[in-house]
């Protein structure tokens, strides 16, 4: 457990009694710093304003491995570190268009990540509205050969978390292009992911399977979808599109570790981490600068506390989660070459919104009892308005599952996060300093309960 | 109760049993109904960008009432009417000056309202910083006679509701001036009533006491005053102030009432309402912009998913909340005589954002039993992420009181409020359309259980 040398704020003794109390006095103190005085805001406008947006493969995501490098050895950290490993390298190119034929009207676009450039000759061909890729099986080659596929299904405003409602519509950017693709397509527009009706187009990941030939796909904005629809249901429409995107191989970057010796369980690791890479567009302050500064924050605080973890705390920034998760796949791999176990790990990449709680999933083998040891801190939290509920870990951690520990989601509100995910507005200006500091206090406040009673039941 | 004749989304069959299970569907549909086509959000762009402000006593205002009435009146209720008020005309004027005296570095500040102007002539004096009224009153006379005063003492940034860290500093603007003046100040400037470190003054009431020679009082930003502070500990810091605010009598003005008449029990009247006026600078978006179009949305989704109720349903706009709460009295003063019982009043006036729960109060007669029906609806909300506990109604409806219903605050998140409130930021641009959506259905929910159950153990 964490014990408690001084605190800033209240008097504890050394050896006090771990009663529930008492925990709901330190996780106080712990939301009382951070309020009054946490670096995460700060860092996170230095790296949105300095770095900015940070694609893996890019320079700028190099350049940010090293940005946060810095940060945690200034904090005094036992050890800091970077992880090698080998990421795709995707220019995007610096001309994005989609206008309609023999006309002046544009469509707000952007280029789905992997996606293929037209090239200076661009792409002329009349459009086909689906809503889902089974629409595209169902019609078939003959009615898709040629043709540019416009997949239009919206996220589904009825959903209370809009991740729901992501995950309901996002197959169409993820496997729409590839799909069309095999039945002779010759590009893709999609709908942009996100709930808000405005005129700015969502980029994200497109994955495309080695048997088809790779075509151009880009999303466009909802209002210019809806009235693409619309002008769909009155004629047929001839689009033009016009972009350079290039995959270009790969590159080295790196994982971010930072990590404080536990001192009496230091083989027991609890991770908090997010992820360093953004995309190019926009400054990734919520997707995911916002988890990466939570993760430096819980470090920040601890050292600010004279908390000394008798667990081995480390935070990870891992690169790579946007387009292929190799980071975090590295990371498990040279941990399990290690031997290390994670009792627990925490990822943020919901955004830094006001915080709402946590959810937690794991190999079979233990989670009942984890699980149970975790359900028992709902009153600690309740004052915060926070839920501990079964639920995602999130992507990065995926692959420590193996390892049969706690894998917990960070879970911030939702309703604002899709309106700025993969866009140029994921700025700075996009997140509330309060909203963030509630993020890394609710995280240092998990990480403090774990590590001083474990999670066995 | 609320009598389900059809839904838009769900086959309720006309006398269905009314358990548990179904209030859930019924409110999961009312959220639907709400998420899908709400009118709130296209109402408040409305009001924010045609009337935008609304001091009372503005002609604005006067617009807003007729604006409201014409949207009410669209919704086919049983009646919509006006309830004639006078409020006070308050004059900001075109310039409001603060600077370093003999410098053209000037801080950004507004005039709070009732403050008077200092005119052409301006007025310069040297400032002296407190922390409180009690720092004048310590002071005395001698420190006092001839000086700006400068309440400087910020709100606490370790409160989790921002309210909370309001409601321990918004004392220095709301009496601050007065007491200065008691002690011969010359003028008054306030450090902003908000958590954020910018550039932006923040409005808002000031009283004067009857005794006191009323003094020009004024707001600057949060990065003034701390600019300010650490210019006075080095040396002695002369101000000047030009603004031109005039106190101008009384107008008439209106509260806006619309009503749903109850089928079986109407005598029993469950109020839903927002305030109607606002600060004059931005557009009141969230203050209490939000708070009106929330109580309309009720209606407009009981009309839309033709509910009968069997309580009278009446929304309420009330004018003046902001400097004097004129509109709340008469409201219950016609009530009164009227002989009217309001078995419950729900006040949203905490801003457009997510909500978190409903707090409640009320005269002890019946209070104990009210609280532990309302309580037992807890587990209905909790998917919906609501708490019910006990605490503030609102300003508006506290006159209500002597009728001992159920007084009940709306619990949005509070963490961006300050951020806007009382500001020239304060506009439609600042409110998330989900997120206003989503208090309008938990409004709408608590309503419909009210409505069917009573508050009656």
């Amino acid at each position: 457990m964490l014990r408690l040398f001084t605190t800033l704020f209240l008097c504890f003794t050394l050896f006090f009694s771990y009663s529930q109390e008492e925990d709901a006095l330190v996780i106080k103190s712990i939301f009382n710093n951070i309020l009054e005085k946490s670096v995460c805001y700060d860092w996170l406008d230095e790296m949105c304003t300095t770095v900015g947006g940070r694609l893996s493969g890019s320079d700028a995501a190099n350049e940010a491995v090293f940005f946060c490098k810095n940060k945690l050895e200034s904090l005094g950290l036992d050890t800091v570190y970077t992880q090698s490993c080998m990421v795709p390298v995707w220019h995007r190119g610096d001309v994005e268009i989609v206008k309609y034929a023999n006309s002046n009207i544009t469509l707000a676009a952007t280029s789905l990540g992997n996606s293929l450039g037209t090239g200076s000759g661009g792409l002329t061909a009349e459009v086909i509205e689906v809503k889902s890729l089974e629409d595209v099986k169902s019609l078939g080659t003959d009615a898709i050969k040629g043709k540019i596929v416009f997949y239009n299904r919206p996220m589904d405003p009825t959903q209370l978390s809009t991740f729901n409602a992501y995950g309901g519509a996002v197959d169409q950017r993820v496997y729409g292009p590839s799909v069309a693709a095999q039945y002779g397509a010759v590009g893709t527009i999609v709908r942009s992911m996100t709930l808000k009706k405005d005129r700015i187009p969502h980029t994200g990941v497109t994955v495309y399977t080695e048997d088809v030939t790779q075509i151009p796909a880009l999303a466009i904005s909802t209002m210019d979808a809806d009235e693409l629809s619309a002008n769909l249901l009155k004629s047929p429409v001839t689009l033009y599109i016009e972009n350079y995107c290039k995959n270009m191989g790969q590159r080295e970057s790196f994982n971010v570790v930072g990590e404080i010796k536990g001192s009496t369980t230091p083989d027991e690791i609890i991770l908090v981490g997010g992820h360093l890479d953004s995309w190019d567009i926009g400054q990734g302050a919520h997707d995911d600068g916002a988890g990466c500064v939570h993760a430096m924050e819980v470090m920040h605080t601890i050292k600010a506390m004279n908390f000394v973890p008798n667990r081995t705390i480390r935070c990870v920034l891992f690169m790579n989660e946007e387009n292929g998760l190799v980071g975090g796949k590295k990371y498990a791999e040279i941990s399990n070459n290690n031997k290390e176990y994670h009792l627990a790990a925490i990822e943020s990449d919901s955004g830094g919104f006001t915080p709402q709680g946590f959810t937690c999933d794991g190999d079979t083998t233990h989670f009942k009892q984890m699980f149970s040891k975790f359900k028992s801190w709902e009153d600690i939290f309740s004052p915060y308005g926070l839920y501990l509920k079964k639920g995602g870990g999130g992507a990065d951690i995926s692959p420590l599952k193996s390892q049969k520990g706690l894998l917990i989601g960070f879970k911030p509100d939702s309703q604002r996060y899709f309106d700025y995910h993969h866009t140029r507005t994921d700025k700075i200006e996009a997140v509330n300093k309060r909203e963030l500091e509630l993020g890394a206090a609710s995280i240092t406040s998990l990480v403090y309960l774990i590590d001083k009673y474990g999670l066995s039941e």
